[in-house]
């Protein structure tokens, strides 16, 4: 299961990525302030770079100009010749493979944290492609430690043989932060704060690493995607139906087969059909009613992370 | 105050419109519903009409394709002779003004119903230009009375001497019915019901009125547009900080001199500096940053309204 390499030396290239999608408010504004002042992302053993991933979706305040750039790091878009009809994402993936990458390769950034927000009723959720990464695995730790008094959650997203294509996904090592519930751009002040926290945490945590802390193992609650669930709709697409109040704002929680998912138009219930208990998640995100997309199904797991040596003192 | 002729007959012609701006899901989805059941929209003396006002918008889900709708409806836009390359929004208002006017005329619509979300949490909200409608105030005043349990406001957001510019304003008569807090592009069950049971009651209000009824004199209490407040920003522009957590969420709670309306990134208080209490409204709505308006302030009013006589007979 971890077929990602455990750190062996100091991480000293990291990158704090944001306007991925550029109507995601908090990792906006947070990474256009420490271009102003970077010296928030100093630590004694490293400085993180903060990243405007792209810089024309946040000018239009749009989630993307062409196409969802946090799905565009794929090696189709990444390998291909430049054309000059390129979507502007797929050029912008291909810069950013410049600076951050090449995508998990040696010279890549030892760590890239993407910021996000969403609609859902999420919380702090710390998004990993899987679970092979003991490093992130150790960083969630820490940072569920750190605040205790806060709902966080880790979920895993890559399904088994997938590509991963997220920024994130560009650094040896990486992470997304997502924030909600928070609308598409809006800045709430608690979420800008709430992230800023968690952004200066993950600094501290790499810091105690570099520094030669030693992490135990422990046991792991985490959440993987299982399936898609889209809204129900006309023939012509339209909706014609709505997440149920007793599902909407309910991420993360268990649902069981006979419970209502959807209130249709008409008024009739819609109830979940499927074979077992599932944890919803990103119930009602804007972003993903044009994927289809009314939440995603995930089963929860437990799963036992190995310690985290101290690395290799600096050469 | 009330330039407004009171009807004199009976309601027959009336619209209710959704998607003037595209990403306000409950507006667009009710009306998208109401086109393939248009039923639940008739009463014994009318039925309503059902319009998409922006379908463009919609498709696409977002608020406008080349600039805001909801402020297209002046003689400029409405008078000058078409262009080919016309913004699509002055086009669409051309035709509306067609279908639903022309504007304010005696061969307009009797009542034109528009339908918003806001980010906001201004609840319910009754937005009408100003209050020499007396007709549209006593509707206020009906709406307020069957929702005893709902916090519900009437806004008059219409400077003195400026223009009317919104769809309502091609009515006869017309309000805005604005409910929030929903993110944009996201439709939430417990708005959709809330919106669609307002609606019908509105609907009941234009019935009972035709079929004679008489409603008393009463004092509105209702809020007035004073200044836009903008964020603060460096000088490219980018925000510098955030609406303050004590204001967030206040919306037409009391703001006094003295008290923090900002948060800023680099860590101090921002407090209003006005001469005397204001009623912050619109407080964080996504669409506004780019209007440059953080919120805003308002006045509480209180004004007598005269009675409602009943129509004359339908001849």
């Amino acid at each position: 299961m971890y077929s990602r390499p455990v750190p062996r030396g100091p991480l000293r290239r990291v990158a704090v990525t944001g306007s991925t999608h550029g109507n995601e408010m908090s990792g906006v504004s947070l990474v256009q302030h420490w271009r102003r002042a970077p010296e928030e992302l100093q630590r004694p053993s490293f400085s993180a770079l903060p990243v405007l991933a792209n810089p024309r979706a946040a000018a239009a305040c749009r989630r993307y100009v062409d196409l969802d750039l946090n799905r565009a790091f794929i090696s189709t878009f990444l390998t291909a010749r430049p054309q000059p009809d390129d979507p502007y994402e797929v050029t912008r993936a291909r810069e950013l493979n410049q600076l951050l990458g090449p995508k998990a390769s040696s010279q890549a950034f030892d760590f890239v944290l993407d910021l996000h927000n969403t609609t859902a009723n999420m919380g702090a959720c710390f998004i990993c492609n899987n679970a092979d990464n003991v490093f992130t695995m150790h960083l969630c730790r820490y940072l569920q430690l750190q605040n205790p008094e806060t709902l966080s959650h880790v979920y895993l997203y890559q399904k088994p043989e997938e590509e991963s294509y997220s920024v994130d996904s560009l650094g040896r090592n990486g992470m997304g932060l997502e924030l909600g519930p928070q609308p598409q751009g809006v800045l709430r002040a608690d979420l800008f704060t709430q992230m800023r926290t968690l952004v200066a945490q993950t600094l501290d945590f790499i810091e105690l690493f570099n520094k030669g802390t030693t992490f135990p193992a422990f046991e792991m609650e985490a959440y993987r995607a299982l399936d898609h669930v889209d809204f129900p709709r006309t023939e012509a697409g339209e909706l014609a139906g709505a997440v149920h109040p007793r599902l909407q704002d309910r991420d993360f929680e268990a649902l069981r087969p006979g419970e209502p998912i959807f209130q249709m138009f008409s008024g009739e219930d819609v109830l979940y059909r499927g074979p077992g208990t599932v944890y919803p998640v990103f119930i009602n995100e804007a972003a993903y009613y044009e994927k289809g997309i009314a939440f995603i199904s995930a089963e929860k797991l437990r799963f036992p992370v190995p310690a985290l040596p101290a690395p290799a003192p600096a050469p």
